[in-house]
């Protein structure tokens, strides 16, 4: 582990190196998880700039020892990490880390092939293959999305890829038929409630601005989308010469884990050929539980379907399932065919076949990494059951919360719960309805909790409430951290509103 | 490290756990390389479906120890991978892997952290902005594409990424001015050796298909794109009122390893407001020494730059560098403020501060790993010099190659090696052009290589000529490889040509 110089021989890949870097790295992760839990879950004296200002303007031009820079690290960097494997992080949604997942992605990073083309590593596209079927079965999704029922899936890094790419394909199967110069026709739909990738992605296919449907939700269908309401918003559409294109179902949203349902705005979207997309990025993983299947009930009037294992499915960043029922229109999007990727040797005939898939047609980059075996890896090493329980016990936990917020008169539940997420909030007081006051009380307790670092939540806004929202999912988050967030929210409550009241 | 069940309950981040299943891939890992050499660098009895064939249909019900899933990874996955990190990989571009790689992704993917906007992990977003310049700098950028200098740099997952962020930046940029309907009158140029990521994302970001312009190359420039055919091409797109956007300039082809001048083909483009892109992929990583960096002489015509550390530069997959001159017009194509991204807490005040970077407006996708971490260990551990080293010697051992095939009168190299890739061929026989022949000893030739398992290498076709490539640059490859490798085509090119003769 010594210094490096032009004098000695560089071995990037000597085993006795690989040992010697791995182990500190090793060393280093089983103290940060020892401790984890001991850091303010976000550090409170931010300042941008600071950690920039600590570190030198160039390269060094000599090689140093793992130490050196993993005490760097331990200094220069920790202290200014958001610590997301804190089982005290409870905001946006989890982004889950396990030892699986880690040895996993060793193993992936390890091996480094890069599986873009079947020939460059066919045991690598072909465990992909399979971990994307697995993954369908245990979610319970219609056969048509699994290659053994003529679909298919394909690991990407994100669920903005897996809309990118279906849009792409939605896209250029509408302009086929109905030439380029329709692309400032076709129109998108969404809810109130959909991720902002959507509206990315949508832009970054070329849709124009004005033709994204962003349909209200509200409290009567739970903040989900109404058959009646994306039927109002298409018929517009089609009255006015515009070409409906795409709607974006979410089982599962961001803000308030709302539930759009597809059977019903599935059919609808049907009746104008549209392509539906169902993202489950976050309660994707709930669905490994049979009381929770019933969410996706209509998935199979969907064309393409996504989740994240990276948030509640033990798999560390990054992860994206994708599946779609016809693989050909994915592939028309996004194939390209460049002499220097055909292959030459004992497979010149193997092009075109099923079996032989080319990923790179799947997404859109041309590399890639060996996401496969970190999923299949991670699957077998907890198996369905001890996946089950994983969701279990923090769903078991965000209800424990929810009970508690409703039983306590200061509080309220904004909005029901369905999985692991509770939104809550200071009620407004009693005998008014002033949401401005509300609303900063809530914002004074959410910031006094996120500032003691004992805990880390995010907020949304519905209806011009500002509601807290307690994501519970973290991959070491016990019911006993829930407990203990919510003493500290009693707590801060008590402060908070006794300043209110002075 | 036995099997989970549910009486168990489960602890996923248990130091314990991360020890034991680290430490079983870090044996694995060791193990492999030691013996990577050994393998056929590509599996000679591929049969698309062999693998899919051996695992079950589901994921098992309960967990396993990670020694019986590694078991299988050596019986049913090992015999089916090409092998990227055997010393006698030479096919595409080669995909570094290091010890410091290695370790550097291990400590990413163990802190896990998602540094999305600069709250999520002021850390990562500042360390990420520090390290795109240190990179910078080892290249000699032009001081306008550091933060330094009023321009920045992000890390993404790779050229495709990169070509469709920038695209999408000029296509705003341009559609602000002309309106969304003058999408189809959008123009983009390439060359015919230009990478086919380059038409996917064009296409992707919504150009018509019919405005994508492949301006021929030649021998007599090297294969690069020149002035004068840049000009013709984009003054008969005035003429018919289309729109030029973008240009899309290479350092070292995937093909041939051919450069386009930046300079002069910049100044044309600007001519035209076009957005000018600098892929220097592969071998921007070269421009780490002083002899390779004048090939980059123009960049501060680019409006953006990209090259993938992950190709050459010791950096196991996935990353890829990009630098913009106005990061505005990046992050005004590619930004959301969504409510639940707001933060709450001690920094209400710092959104809009400059050092505070949103890196999710920098790149598709929301969600992204901590990359800055990796290159910036790798960096440190090897440091400037270690990595001019690496380049050296690989320079040195595609030199080599180069003159030992200049030197055999049976063969010739097609193109003049600028970087590590050698593109040869069997000559024509004496006395004869026939190119069909030629290319059929060639294709030959190169499958009994390939299926010989001691080498991988792929090849290119330009002005009719089937050609092999020889790709140097694998992270354990040494001269010796080299030489052996030179000694094994001498060997096939005796059985190949005495086939032909009989």
């Amino acid at each position: 582990m010594g210094s490096l110089s032009l004098d000695m021989p560089m071995k990037p890949l000597d085993p006795h190196a690989i040992a010697g870097d791995s182990q500190a790295i090793q060393d280093f992760l089983a103290e940060y998880y020892r401790n984890v839990d001991k850091y303010p879950v976000r550090a409170a004296d931010l300042e941008p700039g600071r950690v920039r200002k600590l570190l030198p303007d160039a390269a060094p031009e000599h090689g140093e020892p793992m130490d050196h820079i993993l005490e760097d690290v331990r200094r220069e960097i920790l202290p200014g990490l958001t610590h997301w494997q804190s089982p005290r992080f409870f905001a946006f949604f989890p982004a889950n880390a396990s030892s699986a997942g880690l040895a996993a992605e060793m193993l992936s990073v390890g091996l480094n092939v890069v599986p873009f083309v079947w020939a460059a590593s066919p045991a690598a596209a072909e465990l992909e293959s399979v971990v994307v079927d697995w993954m369908a079965r245990l979610f319970g999704l219609p056969r048509r999305f699994l290659f053994f029922g003529g679909g298919g899936g394909v690991l990407q890094g994100s669920t903005c890829e897996a809309v990118v790419c279906t849009l792409a394909a939605a896209r250029d199967r509408a302009l086929g038929r109905l030439g380029h110069e329709a692309i400032a026709r076709l129109v998108v739909y969404a809810s109130d409630q959909t991720h902002a990738t959507f509206q990315k992605g949508a832009r970054l296919v070329g849709i124009k601005p004005s033709n994204f449907r962003v349909i209200r939700t509200s409290a009567a269908s739970g903040y989900g989308l109404t058959a009646e309401a994306v039927r109002a918003a298409v018929d517009r559409d089609v009255g006015l010469g515009l070409v409906p294109l795409y709607l974006c179902a979410t089982v599962g949203t961001t803000g308030l884990g709302a539930v759009d349902p597809v059977r019903e705005i599935g059919e609808e979207a049907r009746r104008h050929g549209m392509w539906v997309h169902l993202d489950a990025a976050y309660a994707g993983s709930a669905a490994i539980c049979r009381e929770f299947q019933d969410y996706l009930d209509g998935a199979e009037l969907a064309d393409s379907v996504s989740m994240n294992p990276h948030k509640w499915f033990l798999t560390n960043m990054d992860c994206c399932c994708l599946w779609v029922a016809r693989p050909r229109d994915l592939i028309s999007a996004l194939s390209t065919d460049p002499e220097y990727l055909k292959n030459v040797g004992a497979d010149d005939d193997v092009a075109g076949k099923p079996a032989a898939i080319d990923y790179k047609d799947w997404q859109i980059s041309m590399s890639r990494r060996f996401r496969a075996i970190k999923l299949w890896v991670i699957l077998r090493r907890y198996g369905a059951a001890g996946m089950r329980a994983h969701i279990r016990r923090h769903v078991a936990a965000a209800k424990w919360f929810e009970q508690r917020v409703a039983a306590d008169e200061r509080f309220e539940v904004v909005v029901p719960r369905t999985f692991s997420l509770v939104c809550f909030r200071l009620a407004p007081r009693v005998g008014r309805d002033d949401d401005d006051a509300t609303n900063h009380v809530n914002r004074d307790l959410l910031a006094a909790v996120n500032a003691s670092g004992r805990a880390f939540m995010t907020h949304f806004v519905v209806d011009g409430k500002f509601v807290i929202r307690l994501a519970v999912g973290g991959a070491s988050t016990e019911l006993q951290h829930v407990m203990e967030v919510w003493d500290l929210l009693q707590g801060k409550a008590v402060e908070v509103l006794q300043h209110y009241q002075t």
